[in-house]
């Protein structure tokens, strides 16, 4: 199922999207759990659905990110496609290049919950702070079922389902700072959505990761070409952190970023970028600079 | 104020601790608000404290770690004394050693919020998981007052208080994985306490830092040898990253660690960590091995 966080009148809902993605319908959940967005429905950890109540046109609400406010950092994983670990580290940002190109275990390191935006909103470039802002179209992993010490084999089963991320960087603060987490965490630095669905809508060996600037393809890969794949990316942050239920996993990006060009190809105000993965959507942002 | 969050029968309460450290006496909180610890006085956001109930004496609660989950991530810096950054850019574990041995701008990544654990509580150490866990004594900033920008000059406006944290590390698994978010992250790595104090009651330019083994002298230094003192990481942060009431900033650890010494000292079963701040008080846990 694909499930909308949504927000209608003033008030946040969670709902099912139908199959043609026009028209979405409610869970009769208190406004309260809905608040939480998907987090109400990964909550009821097993038990039943509620019922939904009569779909609205999706033209009529306003999506948001399908888990608004995380309950922690999101995990993101770095330089997990072979081609772009190679453009990355030529790139001159890449504080990790020393122990080689292409990573021998997976990268991890953090995104703050409060840089979630939605489809359509605006990721806000600040000129003082930042003058190399990066797009990097990833699938993100969004966990159902807590677990330590979760093997490859069982993976699967703390797999909630999944969702689009734009893990939007400032290259020179990436480098700056050695730790990526600032270049990383700026305000309105992670687009997600358009909506969540569950493990079951998507075959991850068949399934496309596409990013557009502006309409022109930037990234075009397959979600197979991932060096780490889930099971070991899930396998090694469990390894000795207790995964919760709603921690989200961005799984890294394919090559073709804005520092893969030379000259780079930099975001700036009033550019569109448009993430499309096969099997869940389209997630679409808009930039603007903010008011100096 | 000596702040703390502490269980009595059960049931979390937030406390003043008197001058002498003998007794708490809970404010008068509703018990559902009580349960965020000290974020509840800080969300009180200015508004007078709520009164105080009759003391308890100390020994017959169960302290708590101030704030007991925080609501995202808990920013750190990184080599932030001369002397640290020196022992760890030779101990072999440091992935952002090609950067220089110290570092130009302050290094932040982050430990998840479940990490956090009480004083007089367990570090468990995992030997299927890390066999080089360490410890790291360092003064934790906790933000008051929401802020994006924040100059150096107001940076003090938007510090609430401070407590004590061990940044507990898995120094084979910091290396490993190039940022450092598994190795800080594991279970139970990042004991926080004994309680909170106000901004009001340290005079930074005066205070110690120490750290204890088995009642051995590791770390003994001083807070104005910070490489990049709290203002600078308070600009630094929050140049494109809106701070939040609550957030927690471990400002780094001084020389002496485990990796410090040839061979190196990690720490074992057993062990007792003793964390000393002038001014705040003694955080002091345990170790103990997970059961394989």
């Amino acid at each position: 199922m694909r499930v909308a966080t949504f927000s209608i009148a003033g008030e946040r809902r969670v709902g099912l999207v139908d199959a043609g993605g026009a028209s979405v319908a409610p869970f009769d959940l208190p406004v309260e759990r809905a608040e939480a967005g998907v987090l109400a429905l990964i909550d009821l950890n097993g038990a039943g659905l509620p019922r939904t109540l009569s779909p609205l046109p999706l033209a009529q609400v306003t999506l948001e990110a399908p888990i608004p406010k995380p309950r922690r950092n999101i995990f993101c994983v770095g330089k997990n496609y072979h081609e772009h670990a190679h453009e990355f580290a030529r790139s001159g940002f890449d504080s990790s290049a020393a122990a080689g190109a292409v990573p021998k275990n997976p990268i991890i390191f953090s995104k703050v919950p409060e840089s979630v935006i939605a489809t359509q909103a605006n990721v806000v470039i600040d000129p003082a702070v930042s003058a190399a802002i990066d797009y990097e179209a990833e699938l993100a992993v969004i966990i159902g079922k807590e677990g330590r010490g979760i093997s490859r084999e069982n993976a699967f089963d703390h797999v909630w389902g999944y969702t689009i991320v734009n893990d939007v960087t400032a290259r020179d603060l990436q480098g700056k700072y050695s730790q990526w987490l600032i270049g990383k965490s700026q305000d309105t630095f992670c687009p997600m959505g358009p909506w969540a669905v569950t493990r079951d809508e998507i075959d991850l060996e068949r399934t496309g990761i596409r990013c557009f600037v502006n309409g022109e393809l930037r990234q075009d890969s397959r979600l197979p070409l991932l060096i780490f794949d889930i099971p070991t990316i899930i396998a090694t942050l469990s390894q000795g952190i207790t995964l919760k239920p709603g921690d989200i996993i961005a799984t890294g990006t394919p090559a073709g970023v804005g520092i893969g060009f030379s000259p780079p190809k930099y975001l700036k105000a009033g550019d569109t970028v448009r993430v499309e993965i096969d099997g869940i959507g389209v997630l679409e942002n808009f930039v603007t600079e903010r008011a100096q």
